[in-house]
C-alpha cells in the first residue's frame, strides 16, 4: 500500500480496528434478497447503511422505497463548481446453500489470515462498506470531499434489480451525476488491478416449431411430414456459419469495432488459451474467426442454445415424430448493438429460414442494453490513476462477457458514463461456499476510492 | 358375399349364432398382455384358444410355453404333396384406458348394427377366430385341408412379442413351411380389401453431444467454447439435404428400388394429398422429392428426430451454455437395408460431421429388419385371388411404413415369405377406445380364409 495521503493513512491505521468491528456488524445481517423470509434482514441491512452513511458526515442519508427491497441514498454537494460521482452497490447478498460446505458459519463473520471469511464479505457488502469507510475518512480528514458525491445501494441486484429501473426513472432528478462508479466487479486473474470497460447485453427468445396436434407415429407418417424437432435443428444450425459468425443479416451491422489499443490491451493480459481450455475440460476453444479466445468472450456478440427440448427424452425408444419442439436462444450484445433491433432481424431470419411443413413462432423473453466506457475516456483513466497510485502498478483493462443489468440502466435511463471499479479477488467465491474478502484489497481500496473522488476534480462536465 | 363354396356357405349360414356366441366368449376374457395383473387371463384366452382349435379337428392343439405368455400352437399335417402354410395371429390386447370413453365396457362385447364392438374385436381376436371358424367349416364341411396347416397365435404382440424370436428360433423345425400368412393387418381406406406387401424396419440410436462438467454462464464464456446444443443442432441439420434425403454415405446402397406396377399400384389407391394433409392439420407434406406421399411413407427409408434435449426447459430464461445435448434419432429401413449397418454408416457420418470443441457419442438403442413380399409373388396373388373370390373385387396393394416386428422374424429366423392377409376395416379403433368390427369382414373373411387354402395348393415348394 501506498502512502498519497499523510493524513488519510494515519486515520486510517488509527480505526482500523473499529473498521473491522463495522464491517463485520454489516456482514452479520443475512440480507438474501431472493428468500422472502429474509425481506426483514434486507431491511435491516438498509437502515444499517443508511446509519453508517449517515455517521461518516454525509447527509441525506435515507432508506428509500421501492416497492421491494429498498435502496439506501447518501450525498454531499457542497463543492457546487466540481464534478458529481454516483456511487453504486448492493447490500443484499446470495443464498447460501449447500451450507455445508462453508468451513464457518455464513454470517458469523471471521478473519482467517489476511481474509474475511463471510457471505458478502466481497459481492457487494465488502466493496460498499469500503465506500463508506472512504467517505468517513476523508471527512474526518478534511471536512470535505473534493467533488460531490451521491451513493446508492441497492438490495435486489442478487434478485434481478426488479423494482430498480422504475426508481431510477422517478428519481432521475435526485441521481443526475456526471459520472457513475459501480463497485460489483473484480481484479483479473493473479489479483491484478482491473477496470472492467464493457459489459455485454443480452437478446433472450424461444423459437417454437409446431407440426401437428399430438405426437406422430414415426412408421405410419415417417417420410410425409416434416418432423418440428429435424426443422428446429435446421433453423439453429443455419444461424451460425462454420466461421463462428451469426448469420442474421444485419446482426454486426451497429457493433462498434475494437480499437487497436483495445486489442493491444486484450492481448497483454495474463491469459493462457491452453490452461483456460484445459479447466473447462473441452477438446477445443471455438469461436468467430479473427478474435481472440478474450476478445470473442467479451468483447464480440454471440449466439447459443441454452435449451433445447422436442419429443422424447426418455430411457430407450420411443418411435414418434414429435408434435412441436422448442428451444431458447440468447445472444450476447457488444456496444452499439440494441436487444430490440437485434430480436427483430433474429424473428425475420427465423421466419425466412424455417423449412416448409411447420408453423414457426418466435417470441421475445427479454433484452439488456450492452455497456461499454472506453478506456481512453476520463473517468476511466481517472480510475486507472487512483488504481495506480494506491496499488502500485496500472490496471489491466477488461471485458467482461456477461451483464450487470444496472450498468445498462445507468446509461439508458440516467445518461451516464459508467466506470467499473472493483476491488475484489477474482476467485472470491461469490455466489459459492466461503466467500471471502482479501484485506489487503480492502483497505487499500478504501485509499483507492478515496484517491478516485480527488482524480475525478479536472472530468469534464 | 359371394357364393364360392356352397357348402362351406351352407354350415356357416347354418352356425352364424353359435359362432358370434363364442366370438363373444372369447372377447369376454380380458387377456392385456402389457398388464402384469391380467397374466391369467392371457393364459386363460391361451386356453380357450386350443379348445377352440381342437374343438374345429385340428391336430396338436397345445399352449407353449415361452418365458412370458404362452404361443398356442396347432396344426393338421395330412397333405404330403402340398404346401404348408404357417398363420399367425395374437390373442393379447392393448389396455382400455381411457375407459370413460366407451360407449360400453370394453370385454361385455356387443353387437351395435352390422359391428362387433369390444376390445380385441379388430385387433386381433376378431382376426384369429375368423381363421379358427374357418378351419372348422372347413373340415365340418370336407374332413379334410387342401393343404397343410400350422396355427400359431402368441400372447405378447401389444408388449413388443419379447420372448418370440427365442422362441422361433428354438421351434424353427416344428414350424417348417413354406409360406406365413399374418393376419394383423387391416384393409385400406373406404374398407377397400387390401394386401400389405411391405413393412419398413427401423434403426434407432442417440446421439450424446458433451461439452464440459457443468453447464457455464453464458455471459461468461458465450463465445469461447462450443455450445453442445448448437452443435447438436449442426449435426441433426447435416443428416439430411433440403431435398428431402438423407446425407448419410452409402444409406441408399441397398434399397430395393419401386417397380414400374408398384409404382402404378400405389397411384391408383384412393389417396388425396390435400385431405391427408388437412387432417394432420399442416401447413404442407413434405419428404423426399421424387416420390409421392404414400412412396414417400411406405416404401422409402427415412431419418427422424424423436426426441431431443439440452439445457434449460422452464418458464423464463436461464442463460447458460449446456454442459451437454442429446437427441434420439432413429431411421424407417425398407426391403435391402439392414439396421446394423445402418447404424455403422449413421455412426461413423455423426463422427465425421460433429463439429470442433465437443464430444460425441452415438449408441445404437435398438433396430428390426424391413419386410417385402412382392406383389408377383406366387402367395401374394393367391391371398389377391381368394380376396377377389370373396369381396367381389380385386384388392388393393398397400405398403405400410411401420413395423411388425414377427413379420421380419419370420422372414429372419424361419426364412418364410410372409403374406399379410387381413381383414380389419381401417378406422376400428385398434389401441383406443370403442374398437369394432365389421361383421361382414369378418363373415366374409372366414370365407376369404377358407378360400386362401385352396388357391395356396399350387404354391411352389
Amino acid at each position: 500500500m501506498l502512502t498519497v495521503d499523510a493524513a488519510l493513512d494515519a486515520h486510517l491505521e488509527a480505526t482500523r480496528e473499529a473498521r473491522l468491528d463495522s464491517y463485520k456488524a454489516f456482514l452479520r445481517i443475512p440480507s438474501i434478497s431472493a428468500i422472502p423470509a429474509h425481506a426483514g434482514d434486507c431491511r435491516a441491512a438498509a437502515a444499517w447503511l443508511a446509519g453508517a452513511l449517515s455517521e461518516a458526515g454525509l447527509e441525506h442519508a435515507e432508506v428509500l422505497e421501492t416497492g421491494g427491497h429498498p435502496v439506501v441514498y447518501a450525498d454531499w454537494l457542497h463543492a457546487p463548481d466540481a464534478p458529481t460521482v454516483l456511487i453504486y452497490g448492493h447490500y443484499d447478498v446470495q443464498p447460501v446453500d449447500p451450507l455445508d460446505l462453508w468451513t464457518s458459519p455464513p454470517f458469523e463473520p471471521v478473519v482467517v489470515g489476511d481474509r474475511m471469511l463471510a457471505r458478502g464479505a466481497a459481492d457487494d457488502k465488502g466493496q460498499i462498506h469500503a465506500h463508506v469507510m472512504a467517505a468517513a475518512a476523508m471527512l474526518a480528514t478534511r471536512g470535505r470531499f473534493p467533488i460531490n458525491v451521491k451513493y446508492i445501494f441497492e438490495g435486489e441486484e442478487e434478485s434481478s434489480s426488479v423494482h430498480l429501473d422504475a426508481w431510477l426513472t422517478a428519481e432521475r432528478d435526485r441521481l443526475r451525476a456526471d459520472v457513475a462508479i459501480i463497485s460489483d466487479s473484480g481484479f483479473f486473474e493473479g489479483n491484478l488491478p482491473a477496470i472492467t470497460l464493457s459489459l455485454r447485453g443480452i437478446m433472450y427468445a424461444q423459437i417454437d416449431v409446431i407440426g401437428t396436434a399430438v405426437d406422430l407415429h414415426s412408421g405410419v407418417y415417417g417420410g410425409a411430414v416434416q418432423n418440428p424437432a429435424n426443422a428446429l435443428a435446421q433453423i439453429i444450425a443455419a444461424l451460425k456459419g462454420p466461421d463462428g459468425r451469426v448469420r442474421i443479416p444485419g446482426f454486426y451491422d451497429d457493433v462498434v469495432p475494437l480499437t487497436e489499443a483495445d486489442r493491444f490491451a486484450l492481448a497483454n493480459l495474463p491469459f493462457d488459451d491452453a490452461t483456460y481450455q484445459e479447466n473447462l475440460g473441452v477438446p477445443a476453444l471455438v469461436g468467430e474467426v479473427g478474435y481472440t479466445t478474450l476478445e470473442r468472450r467479451g468483447t464480440r456478440p454471440t449466439l447459443d442454445v441454452n435449451g433445447m427440448w422436442a419429443g422424447f427424452q426418455g430411457e430407450g425408444a420411443k418411435t414418434i415424430i414429435p408434435a412441436h419442439a422448442h428451444a431458447k436462444v440468447s445472444c450476447r450484445l457488444v456496444a452499439g448493438q440494441e436487444p430490440d433491433r437485434i430480436f427483430e432481424a433474429f424473428r425475420d431470419y427465423v421466419d425466412a429460414i424455417a423449412p416448409p411443413g411447420v408453423t414457426t413462432r418466435v417470441e421475445l423473453i427479454g433484452g439488456g442494453f450492452p455497456s461499454l466506457t472506453p478506456m481512453d475516456h476520463p473517468a476511466t483513466q481517472a480510475a486507472a490513476r487512483a488504481l495506480e497510485a494506491t496499488f502500485g502498478r496500472a490496471p489491466v483493462y477488461i471485458r467482461e462477457g456477461g451483464s450487470i443489468p444496472v450498468c445498462a440502466s445507468f446509461s439508458t435511463i440516467l445518461g451516464l458514463p459508467v466506470i467499473l471499479l472493483g476491488i475484489t479477488p477474482p476467485d472470491e467465491n461469490a455466489h459459492a461456499p466461503n466467500e471471502w474478502m482479501d484485506l489487503g484489497n480492502y483497505e487499500t481500496g478504501i485509499r483507492t476510492f478515496a484517491r478516485m473522488l480527488d482524480e475525478l476534480i479536472d472530468l469534464p462536465r
